[in-house]
């Protein structure tokens, strides 16, 4: 971290904040600038008060830190891309995985046909909201979802729930982590290193859009998270452009511009009726159009290095 | 409900929407226009299907409310401003309501001083966080929560868990709703409608800050929020300056200008030791500067006819 | 345009109104809802007064616009898309078109080099900025410009000089338009509307990126921006990777997304020496980077029907 | 500057950076923590090469500053606020200054009329746009506005325009410089900066509205900006409620949030008609209006240790 002080400031003020540098743990270097003069503070901060306290401190004007605040989520860590498994498909490999169905169960029937269409056009994995926090008072009813389900999915309001984020850690199911509407990318990695610090290296990045001024899109889908989480991390990278955007005729544009720019796999909502689902039918694709979006798709991934 | 077609769409396609439209429980009324037919579709839409999975109808170019979707917080159904009677203070008259306390309680004495120098300069209701996502993996342990305090807060990450808003809603217990950083005033409203539709009229809404891309605030305290809700509902708004702007030299002037705006109160953080606090350190005041803060408020809200 | 009343208005105020759209020069119709009265004016809006005026009136609640407010830019207008030459180079056909070149002109010999480089990489136009608000104080010297140039370009900045695009829009020359930073998808139409109207149908879109909560990027290269745009206008559309994102390393996989979602040209900032730039360096490619996107985009562009 | 070098960087590398830092001028000192090495670069950026170039090295993770990137413009060079004279009123003293007039200007008497009615009502400044963007080919007529005008604005839209603040910092006339929707408040004092350094102290900032996700208000008026500004800079701060909402019932409330946080004046359109007005309507206060609002101010100002 580096403690910025206030302009003016004298030798006593600096010797406290080493003082108190010193006290927390991390050993402290002063570097006297034109104007300022700043305090390093080196040293590993897990385990360790957060350096950031001292900007409580009159003498300080800002502290700011020089690592990034996640370790076990970058490729500094860890150099090659991680892959996640999920009864036997393999996530983060050379295939594009998209996963697709009904954003949320509406009847067994509806589920079953659905996933036998989607499986037909190449889908490897189905999807289907069932406990979401309209129906649940509490945010994830994480035990009884995790018996019946092959993933978990911490869907944007609990991207910062971290009591949440440790209790997904601590057990073994593979989890899909989508990035809150006003969470910044270093806040994303952030919730993922709560999950892989509690012992599970299972997880899935999902950029899902965030919010702007922009109005035309229900979010703006934010295709850039895919490479800079790439170059920050080695977790794999989905993409789901049908919440993105909001609108069934922006899911195919936003889904080839997803696997171009780098995107390990998407999610894709499929209701075979959209204008009677119960929820976010006008941003659903019917089977027959996920079936030619699968066709488009696949030259795009083979046009960057991967295959569907 | 404005429904407008597609341009050069011809009378089937329109009628088609007009049976729809009937079908599902509304009035059709079409107006063509020079370039555009729309189909205005009149009728209560509580109780009804959700005229805007039209916009799954590939005839339809998009579907635009006329109606705010809240009703009971709306000035609409009640002209005169709600109060909120909390253990015998009354939140929404003449005077200022200020709340004020850690943002973690740590400690029994630790409550119980900040308690007494708050008290002493005029707040009236203690504040204290509990049960926030970082320590329970259920979003809101609610019951328990209930029990033992005066005011449930729905913080703001939980301000769209509609499951948690209508179990709060059924509660007798006055209700904090803090408008989420993503939040838009009319989701807002929505989610206060949750609650007072649940049987609970004591919703206090509350101002604390949204996601810009300015930076030099930890988020940007939306004052404009307070008299466009004030305009539009009924309710009791408040503002947060502690959590709005993350920078304890910043809460006086924005306290000052949220009271000065038409708030009908205050919730600020004060700790003994900021540099030491759990959480939110930078952003509290200790009891001095709090003792300060509130001689310095008196006239203000003197000066838009309130009191303190 | 929909003119919404305010609740509890009577028919005198609504008849008022009615008036008031009559002396305008549209024709009003009442539709009474269960709770709201809405007029909806009806009538070319194009050399008439602005209906949005009436919400200066008090009985009036808000003013919606059912129609775009651009017309020649449209799509209803005109079905396939528009193509522009510039000097032979056909943009908005099959190929997709590359300018590059540096972000700004340093010397004879600088640019003579990159044209060379990027020419024999592929790219078709050269770019390079000499006339920027930096250096003139007016924002643009159009006539000198336009003598030595084949394309003129508004930045984002001049986006809304709505008298410079109406100058631009008479002068003959090709017109790159460049979003700005905070220009809605809307407004980003009205301001080529302007173009148009003034006689000059040879306008390029250019998307280059939005100011968000983002800060891992310069800014948010809005890549919905593109299938948007193609939806609802018959104009081609670029993408600038370069600023939009301000990293050289983010440039190449944004180059892929944007021609898998529908681009039909890119504009990329080339450098023989970004570290010595006089402006823009670390997001310029090297002309061998620029070499290899080259090669990487032709499969990409292929794989969505195009050339490159 | 602090450059940050990626991680696993060997000593060769480390060496190269700091011999190009000392090439450029500045003195590097090298840092080694745990993970991560820095190199801080000390000494006075003005006149030297910008550092930032060096994000364009590979082994260069980022740079970042310590310093703001303005000087004269802030409150460590001068510690007392500045006062600007205009025709003998002083602007940044103890009395609250109020600009009004109507946004443009449709006629002589029309100027002549609302300039009574707002000086009967306590205003000190005429305000009446004239060489808007939308009349001028050019940005800014200069030298015509300054010799008919007391005040030169420079609108949001040419914040970054920066030889047109080189230009108008060199004549004589006080500025009154208007934050862009986009621009961040380190980005604004940077505008200043340039008019400040072309030796023109006499610089006024406005705060008129950021550009959010929210829309019930036309922009995001950020008071917040007002006690920043005064916190990082000794120039007065003026804010405009009438731009900065869009709504003429929210600028009197925003008007007194203003004055209570610490502003040192106000710009509030005022048009006879304003439902007739040729821009921007919906937002003037008809001058009863605008009486009112003045003696409804003149206690905030009072509560607050001013005057009006």
């Amino acid at each position: 971290m580096i403690i910025i002080m206030k302009s003016g400031i004298g030798d006593v003020e600096i010797d406290d904040i080493c003082r108190r540098v010193t006290e927390m743990g991390y050993a402290p270097h002063i570097i006297r600038g034109e104007f300022k003069t700043i305090v390093a503070a080196v040293g590993e901060e897990r385990g360790r008060p957060d350096l950031r306290l001292l900007e409580a401190v009159e003498t300080v004007e800002s502290v700011m830190p020089v690592q990034q605040p996640f370790k076990l989520a970058s490729r500094e860590v860890r150099q090659e891309p991680s892959e996640v498994r999920v009864n036997g498909v393999i996530i983060g490999g050379k295939p594009i995985v998209v996963m697709a169905g009904p954003c949320s169960v509406e009847s067994e029937a509806q589920v079953l046909e659905v996933a036998d269409r989607v499986k037909e056009s190449g889908a490897r994995i189905l999807r289907g909201g069932a406990f979401k926090p309209r129906t649940s008072p509490y945010a994830f009813q994480v035990e009884l979802v995790a018996e019946y389900s092959d993933i978990l999915q911490i869907g944007a309001r609990n991207i910062q729930n971290f009591t949440l984020l440790r209790r997904v850690g601590e057990m073994g199911k593979p989890v899909l982590l989508k990035r809150g509407m006003a969470t910044s990318i270093q806040e994303f990695l952030l919730s993922a290193e709560y999950i892989l610090a509690a012992g599970n290296p299972s997880v899935i990045l999902c950029e899902r859009g965030i919010r702007t001024f922009e109005t035309t899109t229900r979010f703006t889908l934010d295709l850039n998270a895919v490479p800079v989480l790439k170059k920050l991390s080695h977790l794999p990278v989905f993409v789901d452009p049908s919440h993105g955007t909001g609108h069934w005729d922006l899911v195919a544009p936003m889904a080839k511009g997803a696997v171009a720019c780098g995107a390990d796999g998407l999610i894709i909502e499929v209701h075979p009726k959209p204008e009677e689902a119960l929820s976010d039918g006008p941003q659903s694709l019917k089977p027959a159009k996920f079936a030619q979006l699968m066709r488009e798709l696949r030259p795009v991934a083979e046009a960057v290095g991967r295959s569907l």
